[in-house]
């Protein structure tokens, strides 16, 4: 009966934000004579001396990148976001303003130009969680700073500008508007349950074990149910913990080798370096506790059918709702199928 | 002082949906070495061959289509939504779904295949928008039909298949997020004031004239205060109506005449066939009165620098909240600045 419906049309909500997707899953069908990307290329070259995330080169901001052996973060030049802006706010009728202040950071992933994490030695991309957990604590802990964003945009599709493995924290005063979705609706269940959403939420998928797709001692990786990209995808921790602030070394290991084998996943899935924007959603640091909050870090992908056809969340999805053609279970299908040995190392 | 507070970095409340966005004034001097777009080509064919959407050629479905001379609407041959599914539902602890039916529609827009709205004469855009009249009326008069999203996706880089002046409508039975949220501020507005809330957004645009692009008697366009897309504009109807049912004759014309014009101006900015998402945001058709609702219809337009470079929605709005470089202000003003002649035509 399950599966009837989720070959008809359909909805699915998510639990996180409280919101639906539309689900067309006998649009697969449809030919595609639309836009197609160009192929990435891999990249061989390990040190361009253009690059201005390379180590020893000089940045737009005339500083010049120390000759850094693993993870190296920086004060990003053209942040979106500034420190120590004057408060102030416009409060006019209709128009409602207040001015924001923040910190853009930029993490590199590694001094090798030609990686990616999928690439990357399970100990360095533990290195780079150790980054996180450590930025995390530092941007969060400033005064005035109640989140923490840390994110990867990974690709030209995904409208990162330097294919050298990097990511980007953002820390800001606001509290952004997807986390003060999460943030609710985790509430709302812990109040009612006092037990995490996402603790449940793991468990009933280990149950049915339909759209798992990685699992060790302390994390797993799956499509959730209400997936909006073809090959979203979460990973979490088993045990309930808030931020990333939190985690063990052996969590911290874990989660860097279940970050790898998602990955490579990914990468196998069109035989292509997979872009997407990944990012990891946790407890604001605003001085409360939020014993609702159970950290995730999700990755969003646009390539549907190969590796130059991508979904397009445009039209309706802007003006309605998200909308997916494939299910998530045969999404997760499809990836469980593949090798965890990466395409290029076989 | 407000001048003060829009140069430097500060969020901005958008009345219609509740949520905040994030501006960056000082970030637009960062340079771009991501991603370009191709270069849109000038469309010269008035008639080609292998496009489904022409006159007298046939579809997928085997369909074909008629020798139409001005707007010929057919039911999508790979629609997303589908009539008479049988109505079931998952609710099985944290997963949730339900069936959902509908009907997606293509409206060709006309006949000759080289032409997009802005190059269209003023009495075939109104042929448009009596043709969004019907199918509103007739879709939305339909059982279990709680919402008509009318919209375009213009441009392969706003993932439009096929060159061809189109748009499309899904109809359907939920009512999906972005209505949700726009019915919910203008009724609490509504309530308070016994007055639409974008009549009163308007008058105070008015009085400011910062931010209005074009005027005529009956419809006003503007760079909405909170507007996330580089160049977005949203067109407005100066008498609070819910949706386009109601427009009068000379309504349909003048709503005709500033979507001419807003487009126009788009096309001039880059000199390009400007890419963009369009979509009408009205009344549901779920039978109750929603005095609240005041139509408009949103343009979401990519570019930001050139023809070729476009802002990406990635990583940080994905994670955290839409952002944008240039202030509404700004693109107003550049906007503004541009010729009411086409540039094909000067
Ligand atoms: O229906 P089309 O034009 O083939 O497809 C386009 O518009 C749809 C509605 O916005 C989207 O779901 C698709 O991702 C997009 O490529
Ligand atoms: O900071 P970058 O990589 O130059 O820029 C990229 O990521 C940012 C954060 O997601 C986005 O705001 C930009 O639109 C995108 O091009």
């Amino acid at each position: 009966m399950e599966d009837a419906i989720y070959n008809k049309p359909h909805r699915r909500y998510n639990i996180l934000t409280g919101e639906w997707i539309l689900v067309s899953p006998h649009r697969t069908k449809r030919p595609w004579q639309g836009k197609t990307e160009d192929k990435v290329e891999v990249k061989t070259v390990t040190y361009d001396p253009s690059c201005y995330l390379c180590p020893g080169n000089e940045r737009a901001s005339g500083d010049k990148n120390p000759n850094y052996e693993h993870v190296y973060t920086f004060t990003n030049d053209f942040a979106a976001l500034l420190p120590d802006v004057e408060a102030e706010e416009v409060n006019e009728g209709l128009f409602k303003a207040a001015t924001e202040e923040g910190i853009c950071k930029v993490v590199c992933f590694s001094p090798d130009h030609s990686l990616t994490l999928p690439l990357m030695k399970e100990e360095d991309i533990t290195r780079v969680v150790q980054k996180w957990k450590e930025e995390y604590i530092e941007l969060g802990g400033k005064d005035g700073i109640n989140n923490v964003q840390i994110f990867e945009n990974k690709g030209a599709i995904m409208g990162c500008s330097n294919p050298h493995p990097h990511g980007q924290i953002w820390a800001q005063r606001s509290i952004p508007e997807e986390i003060i979705k999460k943030t609710e609706n985790q509430k709302v269940y812990w109040e009612q349950h006092n037990k995490s959403l996402l603790q449940a939420y793991i468990e009933q998928e280990k149950e049915v074990n339909e759209r798992i797709l990685v699992e060790n001692e302390y994390f797993v990786a799956l499509v959730p149910y209400w997936a909006v990209w073809p090959y979203e995808a979460m990973i979490v921790p088993k045990r309930h913990i808030q931020s990333i602030d939190q985690l063990q070394e052996e969590e911290e290991k874990a989660f860097a080798s279940i970050i790898k084998k998602l990955t490579i996943k990914f990468d196998n899935l069109f035989e292509t370096s997979f872009p997407y924007s990944a990012g990891i959603h946790q407890k604001p640091t605003d001085g409360k506790e939020h014993p609702e909050w159970h950290f995730h870090m999700s990755f969003y992908p646009p390539l549907l059918r190969s590796s130059t056809v991508k979904k397009f969340m445009v039209g309706y999805e802007m003006f309605a709702n998200p909308q997916r053609d494939i299910t998530a279970e045969q999404a997760a299908n499809t990836l469980n199928a593949l090798s965890e040995v990466h395409y290029l190392k076989r």
